[in-house]
């Protein structure tokens, strides 16, 4: 069946993340720290297909996200890897509507693909961990002071180094766009977006390229320019004098948000107003979120997100705000890992490596390794007949921490001789013993 | 930017598993039982990319498996997503050999993809949830002997009826076909895997038509038909003469795997052996495995795997033997479902909502939360401001088993309102006292 005689070089594509033990062991750990936080706040899990409708994902597309999209035919249909977790929630959400409960509460942790040109720091295969609350019809302002706090308990928890969610409300600065008398509002916002990477001076060119005039251009720099603690921020937000609805509105939303979320925990060291966060995504209508890290090695915002008026609007008449963030896993641990702040975990999540010693029946070992793993203790046992150093030099290699020998001796005596392999300490002790000292550990 | 008037009709591709909240976390239920009783045993986490080089993944296939693939070209890369978790098994771990420490235990859980046309329990995307062990250069038989006691801890965790283990070891097939002089060992083991679909005489006759004596045939279905406890099969096996040493090989390794899987804590009743189990692919070449469930409304085997000798022969030289199963968690699930053995979960997993009530300060509600939290327990918040009636249902609907109601009452007297909803009790009690009640439950 098999005539291959030539060997296939093993590699993976590149743009795609893939893990030794020790780190996989890390990853997972982030992933179940998300996991947790997320249901901890009573978030509920959430799981779509990899593959949709090319017609379905791509329904509220732009220009950009198209050129990067997986798509490929099957049979007659049109499919594509999703790209994002938003778009299938808008699609689920619209989908199941009568059969969900509002607010919405909902987290997805998976996998998404965009064939990006490889780049240091782009992945074609990520992770993104969001939370988004949706409404039905409305959706309180509370939620939006929320999300901060999930933010901060879910980063200390992490505890990659110190953090500062910033925030702001996109209609502070569309409203300021309006009164200006641009209508291209998410234009200018996608440019400001920019700032940060191009600087101010090409802001303001392509600002002016846009249709603003160069004084206003300039006038949009100040405004998100305004520093001090967010105290200071709010009171020179409310001395501005412009004459836009929504201007007001999106000043009166992030005075309501930044209070709520003090109340909600954040220390206010940590939640810093920011007037020149926009967010890219066309989507967002109020609040924005980007999360920096202080350590300057992880560039760029480690979790976004924002506050949309309109979620699932492609795909059913029913109004439904929302407001979420996601992180994207995949970057930041590689950042982490780049600046070697991945702590070496061992390379095994075995706690208890049981070794049966040459001569030795092995019931006493398998019946030693049930009773550790029906104490919890996660346990492997040695099975291969090999020299006792080998058998060592394995349990060494994989950084299990304790090491149950049995051998004839141990056997006759009905116990095992438990080794601390950090120290080096010995004991001869039943298995019982050996659990209650792992677990008292 | 969005100009689309007409809507696009929310759904997903047919072949494919999406849940609602109760069912889901029902399913992550599952996941998580599995993946914890794989890493009590010491698997390690790996994870591959979902798609890889069409090469890499095809390098194995026969020909069934090349019309089931999702293919397609990025770029001038033709690409596949994998199909299984075992090619990328073989080329991570060729790959990857000088990192590795052998015996190599991993396990990974992921979704895979295959094309098939749609039909009844056929899924497009589902779960494997795999372990092996893989040798460098050798691997004992005492892992052929774990591989079922992790199914049967895993299985009674899993809590889904009762089932049996079977086994068998494909040397005393493929041995007792060589004596019988024919060549096309893989293809007649394929016949017989389909034996319970199709019927002896079905069977008989396609090995018939493959070049075996019609006596010769009815005297394999005579072996495989062999019954009775493992201890009378394996004496009638051993009087059987043939002179073919795979065979004599077989049955030794099959005496000595059960043998030693009772050692390793399997009761003798959930341990079958089965000498029609012949597994259809082609790289297995000793013990193999299937687990049926005793309800027949599920059907097939929900647990399946065996021994190879060679795993990643295409992509290197080194022989690396191994040993391991896969549970098909999205069919498994289907089935569960349909035969109605899922327990209904609550839609939410919180155990606690906390309502603040109307005139109800939120500080006190959102500090009561935290506390909870910080407790360990899954607290949201309702966060919407609505009538009493509402969020009471919205708690209803959740299933969420305690409300705490915080209203100015509560307040002036720094106490809150919990009532247990299942029995409509109701306390008045400082957020300690909750939490402790909660914690003792």
């Amino acid at each position: 069946m098999k005539q291959i005689e030539n060997k296939v070089t093993p590699r993976i594509l590149s743009g795609f993340m893939e893990l030794l033990p020790a780190d996989q062991i890390s990853f997972n750990k982030y992933l179940s720290i998300i996991r947790d936080t997320y249901e901890e706040f009573g978030f509920i899990p959430q799981e779509t297909p990899l593959i949709e409708a090319a017609e379905i994902l791509m329904s509220k597309s732009g220009g950009d996200t198209e050129k990067q999209i997986y798509e490929f035919m099957k049979g007659d249909e049109r499919l594509a890897l999703r790209f994002d977790l938003t778009v299938p929630l808008a699609r689920y959400v619209a989908q199941y509507y009568p059969q969900l409960v509002f607010p919405y509460r909902r987290y997805q942790i998976g996998k998404v693909y965009r064939g990006e040109r490889a780049q240091k720091g782009r992945f074609r295969e990520f992770y993104q961990c969001d939370i988004d609350i949706i409404g039905d019809g409305e959706l309180s302002l509370v939620n939006d002071a929320e999300i901060p706090s999930v933010i901060y308990r879910l980063f200390r928890k992490l505890d990659i180094g110190d953090f500062v969610i910033k925030i702001n409300n996109r209609k502070i600065l569309s409203g300021f766009i309006e009164a200006m008398g641009l209508e291209k509002e998410d234009e200018a916002l996608r440019i400001i977006d920019k700032l940060e990477k191009i600087g101010n001076e090409e802001v303001i060119r392509e600002l002016v390229n846009l249709g603003l005039k160069e004084e206003d251009a300039a006038k949009l720099i100040e405004l998100i320019s305004i520093s001090g603690s967010n105290e200071e921020i709010l009171i020179k937000l409310q001395e501005i004098d412009i004459n836009v609805e929504k201007f007001g509105e999106g000043v009166r939303e992030l005075i309501e948000v930044v209070k709520m979320a003090y109340k909600f925990g954040v220390p206010e060291e940590s939640l810093q107003i920011d007037l020149s966060i926009a967010r890219g995504l066309g989507y967002y209508t109020g609040t924005v979120y980007e999360t920096k890290m202080k350590n300057e090695e992880i560039s760029g915002s480690v979790c976004s997100g924002g506050r949309y008026d309109n979620l699932a609007e492609n795909f059913t008449d029913r109004k439904l705000p929302g407001v979420g963030i996601s992180i994207g896993l995949t970057r930041l641990f590689s950042q982490l890992k780049s600046a070697g702040l991945i702590k070496e975990e061992s390379v095994s999540v075995s706690r208890v490596a049981v070794v049966p010693m040459e001569g030795a029946r092995m019931d006493f070992s398998l019946n030693a390794a049930r009773l550790l793993r029906e104490a919890g203790i996660k346990t492997e046992i040695y099975t291969e007949d090999t020299k006792l150093k080998k058998k060592l030099s394995y349990v060494n290699k994989l950084g299990i921490p304790y090491l149950v020998l049995v051998g004839e001796d141990e056997e006759r005596q009905g116990k095992v001789s438990l080794k601390k392999m950090q120290t080096g300490e010995q004991w001869l002790m039943t298995v019982e013993e050996v659990i209650s000292m792992i677990i008292n550990k």
